[in-house]
């Protein structure tokens, strides 16, 4: 299994100075391939991303969440983490035994893609096609959060992320209570990644539909990842960059509460206003 | 055909003042289906990517240029905007007609998705994958690009950056000379379509492979970024964020010159640093 982050000798330049070797910490990233199938069938693979090592059955298990696939840890028989066929030994693949009453993954051969719940040509047709697919009302979550608390979060998830201390260069997303208590953080070199992590990481531990709480990206707030969010029941998704139109545009229509560019005292409010106290 | 950016009501708090209501512009983002296939048969769809609209032509065919599936204008007969099955029409699907000598699109059916280049469950397995695919040798590009030239390329890139200034969230991709001109820029939302869209565009043009030429992304520098660089025979990365290990190992066994976190005057060399003289 590799690791999170990697030392590699690099030349440092600035100008005015003369040119010196150094050593400089970088974010790791490797492919993960996820396999999904019955348990005594041979597993087929249904995707591939790219992602920094580590926490991989809970990638693995929250890519299957967000995407619509399982629901509970009891959708799950076995999930192992194991050897693709190089040589040495990569740990590049999570192998997921589905049980009996599971229906497979919708994948689409003809389309030569696996449908996620993300594709869809029109936007519109997108988000109808995900709405569907949850298995929690988010819009009915009363939850409220204090705006000075919600300030208080890009300082506390930045103080968590061990690995962008060191690399300057990863992705975070932080669970948060609705009083601003961390509760899980995970860093990925793809921000998508980080977010099925965290989730994964709740599934396996009983705790979906993440009512109540609320999920810090340290990012821009993408279609993706407000759907990931909504998928995991998540009522309220802050992100400290800028939201797009179909971010801003689902989690209206889902009843989310979506917070961007959240700069310590400074955020806007996309959607949801009314959860902000 | 959607816009670049939409113009949204949002609520502005600031701790300590009264919250108020009032427009934003977010960048928009929305997804394309891009369909491949032979003239005078139903072309059929290979992937879908969340985009910000606008230049999708470039966008599609940079796609599959940085795929390997095509190498020259001349590898395609048509490629045209159309419309999905929505009403009203979201000119969502790009619709490519390829010539009769290019092979097809690799798919593997019994894998549920389309084996793009950046798939593989080994990073050296995925390397070596990806090395047969290219028409162009990088490794061979003899030109030099001077330090002090490298560290004015972020202020142009962002200078030209129109969607940026009114969204503060979109990415952006440059292609420059080695004498720090800027040659063409494209933005969006996901940073894989922004580099797309400049290959495509350079495709187009009859530009490829770009060989002598630098290009600069506004973000983080993964392995899909430095791929696609690669496969339109860009010499030369650079990157305002920080590199990937696989990105810097990709680079160093392709011969490519990788730099990131380039801002201002101080920059680190990961690969190929005998290109900046």
């Amino acid at each position: 299994m590799g690791r999170v982050t990697d030392r590699r000798t690099v030349l440092r330049i600035q100008l005015g100075n003369e040119p010196v070797r150094r050593p400089d910490t970088l974010a790791a990233e490797e492919p993960l391939e996820i396999r999904v199938g019955r348990v005594q069938t041979q597993r087929q693979p249904l995707a591939v991303t790219m992602r920094t090592p580590g926490d991989d059955l809970d990638l693995a298990l929250g890519f299957l969440c967000t995407e619509g696939i399982i629901r509970t840890a009891d959708d799950v028989v076995t999930a192992q983490l194991c050897a693709g066929a190089e040589t040495p030994n990569t740990y590049n693949v999570v192998d997921v035994a589905l049980a009996a009453h599971v229906p497979p993954p919708e994948t689409d051969p003809a389309r030569h893609f696996y449908t996620t719940s993300s594709c869809g040509v029109c936007g519109k047709a997108s988000i109808d096609a995900v709405r569907t697919r949850s298995a929690y009302d988010v819009s009915a979550d009363g939850v409220t959060v204090a705006p000075p608390v919600l300030a208080g979060l890009p300082d506390a998830l930045r103080a968590a992320q061990r690995a962008f201390d060191r690399t300057g260069g990863i992705h975070a997303a932080g669970l948060f209570t609705a009083a601003g208590e961390l509760v899980v953080v995970r860093e990925d070199v793809g921000r998508h990644n980080a977010v099925d992590k965290v989730v994964g990481w709740a599934l396996r531990d009983g705790r979906l539909p993440l009512a109540g709480h609320l999920l810090l990206v340290s990012g821009r707030a993408s279609f993706e990842l407000t759907q990931k969010a909504w998928m995991a029941g998540i009522p309220v998704l802050a992100a400290v960059s800028a939201p797009s139109t179909l971010a801003m545009d689902f989690a209206t229509e889902t009843g989310m509460t979506l917070v961007g560019f959240l700069r310590g005292p400074t955020m806007n409010v996309y959607a949801g206003a009314h959860r902000l106290s």
